[in-house]
C-alpha cells in the first residue's frame, strides 16, 4: 500500500482487493484493450459451451431444469459465478463474491432432490444476486460506505456483523435459491449512476464509457452481462427501473409492501414520506414473475411488520389475460396512456424514438392509446426530492463521517434545510392531495374506452437518456414520480441508441434549465449501442397486471423489432 | 345573549342553540328529573311502539326490512330522527341534525324501491350517524373547534364549506344509507371523554355521572340509546374502542387503509407514523361486518389514495367459520391470548372480573389459552404518545387559536418538543421495531396449538376503567399500543359494573403513579352500571377473521351471561 494514503484510502484498497482476491486466480482476466461492448461475444469468450447454454438461460428455464434435475444446482452455481467473476473484473459490479458458501449451499440442494425426489421450493438451484443492502452471513454489507467496512451498518462490534441475515436472504434461501454475490452501489443510495470510494466506477457492459446506471448498478450490469439471472435491487426514485433500463434488462418496482424490506440497510432508514421498495430484476420478464410471485409465496407479512397480506393474486393475472385475449378480437379493449416527456426535461433522440415506436407498436395493434397529460408530473418531482432531503442530509453525511472519505461527484447530498415535524406533516398532506389528483386523473381517461373503464396502464420513459455519460444524470423525474404516487412500474428494453439514426436534433423551445443542459450532453458517437428501456406503469399495487402486460407488451416488441430485443438481452 | 361573553362564546352559544333549533318543537323533551340510566325504559317512554321496533332492530335487520319494502325507509329514518332528537336532549351527542335532508333522501330511496324493485345498495334505507369529522353537505364540520364554524376547517371563506363531501359519505350515499346527524367529538380529538366549548360534555347514556369516552364519544352515547343503528368513528389511540367499551356497544378499529379517510377533517393530519383509521360502530356484530363489507364493496382504493385494495375476503371469513366449526369438535383448534393488564396500569374490579370472565368461557369451551405476557405494551404506548405530540401541540393549538377559546380540562394538549425530520425519523424506526418484536412474540406462540399454528387472537381490556368518571381518563395505554402496532381490533361488551359484586380491592403492588392514582378513583357506587367491553385482537389487516371470530365470541357470551349482554346493548 501506499504510505502516503489515508486511512480511509489504505480501507478502501484493502476491501477492494479483497473482492478481487475472493476470485479463484482460474478466474482471472487479463483487462487490457477491452472493447467498448463486453457484453455477448466478448463475454462468452471467457466460457465453455456449457456454461454459455446455462448462463444464457433465464431464470425459468433455469428452475425448470434444475427441478427435474437435468441441471444440476452445483453446475449452475459455479457457471454462473465464473461468468460473475469475469464480469466483476469487467465493469466493477460486485461488493461481495462468495462463490464457495453458494457451492456449498448448491450441493446442499442437490442432495436434497436426490434424497426427496423434490426441489426445495420454485426457486430451486437459481443463483440470485443481491444488491448490497442484504445482510448475508459470513460477508460484509458496506453499501458502499468505507466506514461501514468489517461493521453491523456502521457500528463496530455489532454482534450482528457477517452474522445477521435479512428477511428476504431468510426467504430466498427457504425458496431453494443460491446466493453468491451481492452487487456494488453508489454511495449514499441517492444516484442515478453506481460510484463508490471502494470499487469505483461501475460502467455499463454494452458500452463501457457509459454509466450502468443507479443505484442498483451493479446489479443492472452483472445481469446485462449474465453473470446472474435475476437479483433483487431497492427503489426509492428509480433505482431499479434506471439501471434496468440502463443494461437492456427487465427490473419491477412494486408497490411499497409487497416485498419484504425487514432487516436490509438503508439509507434515511425511518423516513417513512416515501418509502424504498425492494424489486425483482432479470433478464426476462418472466422471471420477474417468477422471483416476485415466489417470494409472496413465503407470506413475508407474517414476517415483516411492514409487508401487507397480499398474496400473489391469480384471479387478476387471470382477468388480465383475458384481457389480453379479448383484445385479439377487439382490440380496443386494451387502452395505454404515453408520457412522451414530463413537461420538465425533453427525451434525447433514443428515447424519444423508443416512445414513438411503442406508440406506433400499440396504434398498429388496434389499441387504444392517449397522449398523456405531462404536468402532473413535476409536482410529483418536487415532493420526491424534498422527501429525500428532508433531513438535511444528515444521515448520508453521518455515514461518510465514520471514515472521512468524500463524496463522490455522482451523489447527491446537498446541504438543505431540516424539516420540522409540522413541516413533515405538511410535505404528507401535499403528497396524498398529489397522489389524490393523478388517480382523479387517471380515472377521468374511462371515456376512452368501450368498456368504460380507464387506461389499463401508462408508458413513459424511465430516464430521458438511454445509459448515461459519467458525471451526467441530471434528471431523475422520470422516475421519482412514480415514487411519489407508489405506482406499479415494470421496465422493459426496448431499443438502443444507433448513432446512425439518432441524430442530434435542432434545439426545441426549452422546457427548463436542465432541460437546456441534457440537450446538450446528448451525442450520438458516445452514446451508441446505449440501451433504452421504457416503463409500463399501474396504480398501487397493480403488479399482477403489469408483469402480465409486461409479458405481453415484450412479445409484442419482439414481434416489431425482429432480433433487436435478443440482441440487448444477451 | 349575554352581554358580558367574549366573542367565541357567544360564537360557541349560538352554534348550541342552533343544534337544538334543528330539532322540530314536537320532539323537544324537558330535561328535569332525569334519571341516572336514559336508556332502555326511560327513552322508549317517548317513542311509541312502531318506533321502538325499528330504533331497537340492528342494521341486519333494518336493511334486510327495507330491502324488501316491509318498512318504508321514510319510516324507518323518521323513528331513528326522533329517538336521535331526544338522545341528544338527554347526553349531548350531536354536533349536526338533519332531519329534513334525511327525510329527503329516503323519499328517494322508496322511490327508487317503488321504480325499479330493487334496492339502491346493501345498506338501502339504513340511517347511518358519522362522528363529525366527515363532510356533509349542507352543514357545518366544526370537529369541536368553535373557530371551525361556518367555515372549512378554520378556513373562512372557502368554498367547500358546507358544500364539499368526503369519500366515505360519497360511498354511503351510493349504498343506499340515509345521513342524518353528526355525533359529538372533544376539542382536538385526542382525548378519552368527549367535551367541547359548543355541546359541553357528552355523558353517557347509561349512567349519566359518567363519561361517553372518547373521542367517538357522541357516536358511542347515542348508539347506546339507540338513536342510530350504526355509524363510523376514528381511532388513531382508541376513539372508536373507548367509546365502544363505554356505551356497551360494538366497534371496530381497522387496519389503516382499509376505509376511506380522503376529504375527511382530521387532527394533526399528515402525521403518519401512526395514521387515524375510520371504523364502524353499531349495536350488534353483525352490523359492523355488514358496514364493513357494504364500504368495501365501493373499492375505496379507487378513490382514496391511501386506501389499499383489500375487497372483502370471502375465503378467509370461510376459513375462520371453518374454523370455528372445527371446534365444536375440537376446541384445541382455536386458541386466545389473555391480557390481563399492560404492565401499567391494572384494571379496575369490573374490567378485572370481565377477563376472568372471558378466559373461563374460553377455558370452560376448551380453547387453548395463555396468559399474553404484558411486558411488550409498554413501548408501544410510548411510541404512540411521541407520536401524538411529534409536533409539540402546534396543529391543535393553531385550531383553538383560531376562536381564542380555552382548552377543556379532558384534553391531552401539552406542550412538548417539536421533533425534528431525523427525530421523526428515528421513531419511524423504533415503531418498526417495536412492531417486529411483538409479530415474533406472537409467532412464537405456535407451539401452544396442536395445529402447529400462532394464536388466532388476543383479548385485552379496552381501558381500565369502566366508563369513566368525568376527569379521570387517565390512562389510555390498553388501546394506543394496539394504534403502534396497527393491529385489527374488535371491542365487544360483555358486563357492566355492578356496586353488589365489583368492590373495591385491597391495594395492590402498583405497577406506576398513575397505577395508584387509577386504583385511588374506582368508586362501587359511582361505577354502578357502568358497560365493560373488550377488545378482541387481530394481526395487521385480519378484520374478516376478528369479526367472524367476533359473532363467535359474542354467542358465548350470550349463553354464559344469560340476558345480560341484550340488557346492555338496548
Amino acid at each position: 500500500m501506499d504510505a502516503d494514503m489515508s486511512a480511509w484510502q489504505k480501507a478502501a484498497q484493502a476491501k477492494r482487493q479483497a473482492i478481487l482476491q475472493a476470485i479463484p486466480p482460474k478466474w482471472r482476466v487479463q483487462q487490457q484493450n477491452l472493447p467498448v461492448d463486453v457484453t455477448g461475444t466478448y463475454i462468452r469468450g471467457f466460457l465453455n459451451p456449457r456454461e454459455i447454454e446455462i448462463t444464457e438461460a433465464d431464470a425459468v428455464l433455469i428452475t425448470t431444469q434444475t427441478a427435474s434435475g437435468k441441471w444440476s444446482a452445483v453446475e449452475v452455481t459455479e457457471a454462473f459465478c465464473h461468468r460473475a467473476a469475469i464480469a466483476h473484473q469487467l465493469v466493477n459490479c460486485l461488493h461481495e463474491f462468495f462463490f464457495e458458501d453458494a457451492l456449498g449451499v448448491a450441493k446442499e440442494l442437490d442432495d436434497h432432490l436426490a434424497a426427496t425426489g423434490k426441489p426445495k421450493g420454485p426457486l430451486h438451484g437459481l443463483p440470485v444476486s443481491l444488491k448490497d443492502q442484504f445482510h448475508i452471513k459470513g460477508v460484509d454489507t458496506t453499501m458502499g460506505y468505507v466506514g461501514w467496512i468489517g461493521t453491523f451498518q456502521g457500528q463496530k462490534d455489532d454482534p450482528r456483523a457477517r452474522v445477521a441475515e435479512s428477511e428476504l436472504v431468510r426467504e430466498l434461501r427457504d425458496l431453494g435459491a443460491v446466493l453468491f454475490c451481492k452487487t456494488s452501489v453508489p454511495l449514499t443510495l441517492m444516484a442515478g449512476e453506481t460510484a463508490n470510494n471502494i470499487i469505483g466506477y461501475t460502467w455499463n457492459p454494452h458500452n463501457r464509457q457509459l454509466s450502468s446506471g443507479g443505484s442498483s448498478g451493479g446489479e443492472g450490469a452483472l445481469l446485462a452481462l449474465r453473470g446472474s439471472p435475476a437479483g433483487f435491487g431497492t427503489d426509492i426514485g428509480g433505482s431499479v427501473r434506471i439501471p434496468a433500463a440502463f443494461n437492456g434488462v427487465f427490473g419491477l418496482r412494486p408497490s411499497a409492501g409487497r416485498m419484504p424490506y425487514e432487516g436490509a440497510a438503508n439509507s434515511i432508514d425511518g423516513q417513512n414520506t416515501l418509502l424504498s421498495v425492494i424489486g425483482p430484476m432479470a433478464t426476462s420478464v418472466g422471471s420477474l414473475k417468477l422471483l416476485f410471485k415466489a417470494v409472496l409465496s413465503q407470506k413475508p407479512w407474517l414476517y415483516d411488520p411492514l409487508a401487507l397480506p397480499l398474496p400473489w393474486r391469480y384471479d387478476i393475472e387471470k382477468e388480465t389475460q383475458k384481457l389480453i385475449e379479448a383484445s385479439a378480437r377487439d382490440p380496443s379493449v386494451l387502452a395505454f396512456g404515453i408520457v412522451h416527456h414530463d413537461g420538465v426535461v425533453r427525451p434525447h433522440p433514443p428515447v424519444k424514438e423508443a416512445m414513438i415506436f411503442i406508440k406506433h407498436i400499440l396504434k398498429d395493434k388496434g389499441h387504444k392509446v392517449m397522449d398523456w397529460d405531462p404536468q402532473l408530473c413535476k409536482e410529483g418531482q418536487e415532493i420526491a426530492d424534498k422527501a429525500y432531503a428532508m433531513d438535511g442530509g444528515e444521515d448520508l453525511l453521518s455515514h461518510m463521517t465514520l471514515s472521512g472519505e468524500p463524496q463522490p461527484p455522482q451523489s447527491f447530498i446537498g446541504k438543505s434545510k431540516h424539516l420540522s415535524a409540522r413541516e413533515v406533516a405538511a410535505l404528507n398532506v401535499q403528497k396524498r392531495q398529489y397522489m389524490k389528483k393523478y388517480m382523479d386523473y387517471w380515472n377521468s381517461t374511462s371515456d376512452l374506452k368501450a368498456t368504460g373503464k380507464p387506461v389499463d396502464a401508462i408508458i413513459c420513459p424511465t430516464a430521458p437518456y438511454a445509459a448515461v455519460i459519467p458525471g451526467k444524470f441530471r434528471h431523475a423525474g422520470y422516475t421519482t414520480f412514480i415514487n411519489t404516487l407508489d405506482y406499479t412500474s415494470a421496465v422493459i428494453p426496448i431499443t438502443s441508441a444507433d448513432k446512425g439514426i439518432h441524430r442530434v436534433e435542432s434545439p426545441p423551445q426549452f422546457l427548463s434549465e436542465v432541460d437546456q443542459k441534457v440537450y446538450a450532453e446528448y451525442n450520438a458517437e458516445i452514446y451508441d449501442g446505449a440501451p433504452v428501456g421504457i416503463q409500463l406503469i399501474g396504480r398501487r399495487y397493480e403488479e399482477e397486471k403489469i408483469l402480465t402486460l409486461a409479458e405481453y407488451i415484450t412479445e409484442c416488441i419482439k414481434l416489431y423489432s425482429g432480433e433487436g430485443l435478443v440482441q440487448l438481452a444477451a
